[in-house]
């Protein structure tokens, strides 16, 4: 901690400075010398993995970002690489593991100890958005019939348990889970009486399947720091541990916050060139042709633009508006839909709150900018036509984009789309074209224009 | 779990079958029952709350929403919300309370034990998004000298211990934090052990004033169920444990999410029309008065409309691909700067890839639409022009647009501006008057028309 500034830039120190590159090392803990190599350069990164010898080596690249972390594990040699894979804890190898092409996967495991083989060849046959994907099947259990005594035993009797290992699972005799207990119960409670007395039977499991975002709501609901996956007849399968959750959370949340913008899934599809036009390219596709939708749709106006042409200058702020609050009605419905503050009962009134709001925030606004352009004054129009226009134009087109922005995410759940990455170009282009109508059609009988 | 689908609505069984009601309950846990109401009507809340007796009522507000579970300790008898917050661990009465009118705060505080008064009192202080917000005093301590058995019965003594305490803190004797372990530790290890031969030395902590955004990422990226809170001399104050920083991580993501489309910082900012208002309208204020300078400046172009008003036809796809791609790029810089993907060093060379990304978008949309645009044929303009301005205008709007969507950000963070907040407006309104300045511009050289 009382480290020079200087030496805290690992990548720095080891391309200018290699010989500084250990005691670097030694002020930094694990997880900084971890989102250190998250941002370097390769060569950098293989010149701190060098220096960082082999006994710190696992606890780091355990905690890098995954696709870090797997870029290291594809790259280095791979005896290197399967030595410091067995260190870590079975979900983590297989989430590393996930990453790496199948070829690399199969050298890699040939190299592993038999035991552990068989379990991570089954863990890799789950979706890693699911439970099974996140769960590790190192926990513990004991059963029922057993005492406390003869429980505090078992714990410890197993020696390479995971530190996030906080409850001790309760079975019966075909293995199905019917409790949960803690060692803080057991060290407190009569060690004679049978677990069973001590357990607490209502606890709250998934099923391999179960998704990863329902396994997060469960663990912020519930407040546990742990949930235990079991399969259809209701034997515990493994355990889903906070640790893992706290990251879906964060990376749900990047998801929805990138979906809704149009720009990928993940802060991965946004990091190389290509990923990136990939990810990008099919919801500006979509936006692009929805604007020429707009372009189509406006072009009877040709002739009242030809007359009025101070009409066009406004287009801007009239679909703009109409965009800014159709996209705040409509992430505050896919944020309340994603942590359910928004619920099937809701929806009606929710709607009619939007367009009421988009109605008077419309009112607002247009009366403040209409009052503003007359008194700058544009040329080619009489004050009082424009403030009509431009105050009518805005309500409208915000009254519109409110209900619209509020209702397409509805619609699309309901139909089982996922509203954070359909909502964005229907909005877009909804809003433009109802909103810019009304306010050529508006402007055509207040001017009294061909329309 | 096994019971019958309309027992699970319990607002429309309180009011329609109160008898139901018990039955209804008994076959709800209390984290379904919390979520249940926390999106009730206040009458059938009542009805709910009445119900479920005064066992179940504190583990059920525990489990609600803060401000659901505050306005119902904000609205029944004193007596009733005190006895049910006395239940609470002393963080979440914390939260509760500061939720409330400071009347009512100290007429249930006077209610309290004289003991909880003191310590709450204290953690009132504290800024609720702050460390100091969201830890709780209730941990285990044990000093570095005593044996491992001693620290074991100093856990077993200690009977009121929230759940989520699974770590045991060591300090020396001035009450300074030295080192951590577990139960799992103590009950492995020798018990003639001192505990500071058993103990992890290196562990983070941090101070009552530390942002819970920064509690957040340390949780995250250390895997640890708990962070301990130290004052300046590092003497342990309590603990902040990995329940409340997932509720930080949910929170924090809707509050970005919300924030870049300028509805307000919380989802309770969203509920109340009035407050909803409140955090929309200056967002919209300042992107109505930016959509005047876009009529502003282009009102020079007033005239090469009257000639070509088809021009007038592509604002909305030129402007609105353009805010597409500025959007995207500020949400992933935004993005990456909340969860630190993107770093200083990182800076030049993500504009430089956002400019050339949005250059090359605009290349391939500009060029599709246009040749869809030239096979439908406009009136008033020639194919060659047609395809020239269009294809032009997107490639120019598109790339401005992806420089200032990745500039704008960065340059908010340089000056300690929160990026999510101030991006939006910015970006939206230097797109339109760039990009369409460019665009008009463009097209008064390739139709050679007057300026």
């Amino acid at each position: 901690m009382g480290s020079p500034g200087r030496l805290h830039e690992l990548g720095r120190v080891a391309i200018e400075e290699p010989r500084l590159l250990s005691r670097a090392l030694a002020h930094l803990d694990n997880v900084q010398v971890a989102a250190q190599l998250d941002t370097m350069e390769i060569g950098a990164q293989d010149l701190v993995l060098h220096a960082l010898g082999v006994a710190r080596r696992p606890s780091v690249l355990e905690h890098m970002r995954l696709e870090s972390a797997a870029s290291i594990v594809a790259r280095i040699a791979p005896d290197d690489a399967a030595a410091i894979l067995e260190e870590l804890e079975l979900d983590d190898i297989t989430d590393i593991l996930q990453q790496l092409e199948p070829e690399r996967l199969r050298e890699l495991l040939s190299r592993f100890n038999p035991e552990d083989i068989e379990e991570v060849e089954e863990l890799l046959t789950y979706d890693p958005a699911t439970a099974g994907g996140l769960m590790t099947p190192e926990t513990v259990s004991v059963r029922d019939e057993a005492t406390v005594a003869e429980a505090l035993r078992t714990v410890q009797q197993k020696d390479e348990l995971p530190d996030q290992v906080f409850y001790v699972y309760v079975v019966d005799e075909d293995e199905r889970l019917v409790g949960v207990t803690s060692l803080r119960i057991l060290v407190t409670r009569n060690p004679d009486l049978p677990v069973r007395e001590v357990m607490r039977t209502s606890l709250v499991s998934v099923t391999v399947d179960t998704d990863q975002e329902e396994v997060a709501h469960i663990v912020s609901r519930y407040d546990v720091v742990s949930v235990p996956v079991v399969d259809s007849q209701g034997s515990l399968l493994g355990v889903v541990t906070v640790d893992d959750v706290v990251d879906v959370l964060r990376e749900e949340a990047t998801e929805d916050i990138l979906k809704m913008a149009g720009a990928g899934e993940a802060i991965t599809d946004t990091q190389t060139f290509g990923t990136s036009f990939r990810a990008r390219l099919p919801w500006l596709m979509g936006a692009a042709f929805g604007g020429l939708l707009v372009a189509i749709s406006l072009s009877r106006f040709e002739e009242a633009l030809r007359t009025v042409p101070v009409l066009a200058l406004f287009m801007p702020v009239v679909a703009g508006m109409g965009g800014n609050v159709g996209t705040q009605s409509s992430t505050i419905v896919v944020r309340g839909l994603a942590v359910g503050y928004v619920n099937r009962e809701m929806l009606r009134s929710l709607v009619l709150r939007e367009v009421s709001l988009g109605a008077l925030l419309g009112v607002v606004t247009g009366l403040s900018v209409s009052a503003a352009a007359a008194t700058l004054g544009f040329e080619g129009i009489e004050t009082l036509p424009l403030v009509g226009v431009l105050t009518g134009g805005l309500v409208g087109s915000m009254t519109i984009a409110a209900g619209v922005g509020a209702g397409i995410p509805l619609v699309l759940e309901r139909m089982q789309i996922d509203p954070a990455v359909a909502t964005g170009p229907f909005v877009t282009t909804a809003v433009d074209v109802l909103g810019l109508l009304f306010y050529f059609g508006l402007a055509t009988v207040l001017l009294e224009m061909p329309g």
